[in-house]
């Protein structure tokens, strides 16, 4: 039997996006210091792969977070991308990240006319929907693509879900994103997951998105499920680099995806050279035992993180803690 | 939704077992060199987890392979196993792989009553099924428990894989193994072949194991889809050590597992201690871009183990040197 028999499954999908969100869940590790030279590489090897969309950071208000405590993709200027960009002459489209609550969305979303940036994500918890139907509104009224993602649903009752998912699928936004922050889902609770979000957004024409987190080194196998239900955007990085445990990786996910719009050799090359520097620098991700009893239980992986910085090896005392903080 | 929602899918089937290889997937990193504090160690942990088998190595002849470039566990005799187990007062099972064509079977398998060997896995190739049949059919003569692991399936045609199958469905084998060698299978090729073993199986009282591999980071996602459709053994290292990228770890898969019989603690102490002691040894194993891109070539991982040893970097020219080779 051929590896090939899954992949042929979803090789007449046009509707699939790949999302690298490498600046944005990454820069969360490095509190967004990118060399330049790493973020023009990355863009260039993205329009190269084919990727479809490539996200520069968030859009955080200065008013509440120092910019001197935080490379500029945290805030993601207008001038900032342009100088890696240019008026980005490629196909590929650029979206910021926009929180409730950390934005100044009035006044630092600029009208699309006078943005290389193509769409505004909104990410929001569910008792935060009311301002991020706002957000929505402002986002799209101004002219960009919109999606929304909801934050930590793992969390979340299955009553608060479906209605927080009605309310968003009544809303303007284009694509309703699933996110496992907490890396804490398996592959059937995706699946079933998926269909829930997907059955909700056929209603009012939405598409779905999905962004896993690789806790249980799930995060590929997850969205690949979520991909197979009929999740069409999906989320990924460079080397799976994002807080914790990381993401999807980007290069696993193109490898998988027979998509002729798609060439991993770009993204081999930016692996070998800028990426491997960065890692080289001391920037650390990826799967620990620790991000895995943090998903186990369902839970931030704050502790985790600080686990990992103290540089701790009792994971039977660290499991015992985190259970006790549930 | 809570993530239990999936566990307490498999949390009633007694039929579960997992067994623990360790040394014997593992001992191909590090030439079967463990310190013997490192395997009375593990082999306590187990007991108390509450693992079914534990996997102690090969049954290689010495005939063919020097003890002298080898650690015991390429040979298991049985003083040492003894040595560590003692006569195994416990409810933990012994077993040890016999490799088609590198074992002096006749000779080295003892009869089960002067062995605390209990089961005797026999890994063959599909074209070494009749030999495979006449080591399994010597092992149960003698009194044990048995299973085939029919290795590297990805590579064989499906007509091959349903003959192979029918001849060992006909043999004394009480489990027929799906078997991912090169880590080149997607879930939901995992759950179509899956689907087939069983089906094949059911024809005469057999049972199906998995044992995965981690190129793709989908060890745990193929163990935990074969689980689903109906497989009921399954192997898993501590810390996922095992050839190359490694293989489904063992604690990623007690802790999905919510079967009252497993307990995740003493994992956790054995990988804070005796295997991070290994680690910093220096035995290295676990995902690597080079392994992933040899499981997408469904292509042995030996050339991404030597792009490893040589610390190479070069993914680009690494995998167009894995598809010249195809």
């Amino acid at each position: 039997m051929s590896p090939l028999y899954s992949r042929t499954l979803i090789s007449y999908c046009p509707d699939i996006k790949v999302l690298d969100c490498t600046l944005r869940d990454g820069g969360l590790v490095n509190n967004f210091k990118f060399p330049d030279s790493f973020v023009k590489d990355l863009y260039k090897t993205n329009v190269k792969a084919g990727v479809d969309y490539m996200e520069f950071g968030y859009k955080a208000s200065k008013d509440l977070f120092d910019v001197n405590e935080f490379g500029k993709w945290k805030f993601c200027d207008e001038e900032d991308i342009r100088s890696i960009v240019g008026t980005n002459e490629s196909d590929l489209k650029i979206s910021v990240m926009s929180d409730v609550g950390r934005t100044d969305y009035k006044n630092d979303i600029l009208p699309k006319k006078d943005s290389v940036i193509d769409m505004i994500r909104t990410a929001t918890y569910i008792h935060q929907i009311p301002t991020a139907v706002e957000m929505i509104e402002d986002a799209k009224v101004k002219g960009y693509e919109t999606t929304v993602n909801l934050m930590a649903v793992s969390k979340v009752s299955e009553t608060d879900l479906d209605a927080g998912l009605e309310i968003l699928a009544q809303s303007a936004v284009d694509t309703i994103y699933l996110v496992d922050s907490f890396g804490a889902f398996y592959p059937e609770q995706i699946e079933r997951l998926a269909d829930k979000y997907l059955n909700i957004a056929a209603k009012t024409g939405k598409t779905i998105g999905i962004h896993a987190h690789n806790n249980q080194q799930l995060a590929f196998a997850n969205t690949i499920q979520a991909l197979r239900q009929g999740v069409s955007m999906l989320d990924a990085t460079m080397a799976g680099m994002g807080r914790g445990a990381g993401n999807c990786y980007l290069e696993t996910l193109l490898a998988f995806l027979k998509n002729p719009k798609y060439n991993i050799f770009p993204v081999l090359k930016f692996l070998s050279t800028d990426m491997r520097e960065l890692k080289e620098s001391g920037v650390k991700w990826g799967y620990d035992l620790s991000y895995m009893l943090t998903g186990l239980m369902n839970t931030h992986p704050k502790a985790a993180i600080k686990f990992m910085e103290e540089e701790r090896t009792d994971y039977v005392d660290f499991f015992q803690e985190v259970m006790d903080n549930e």
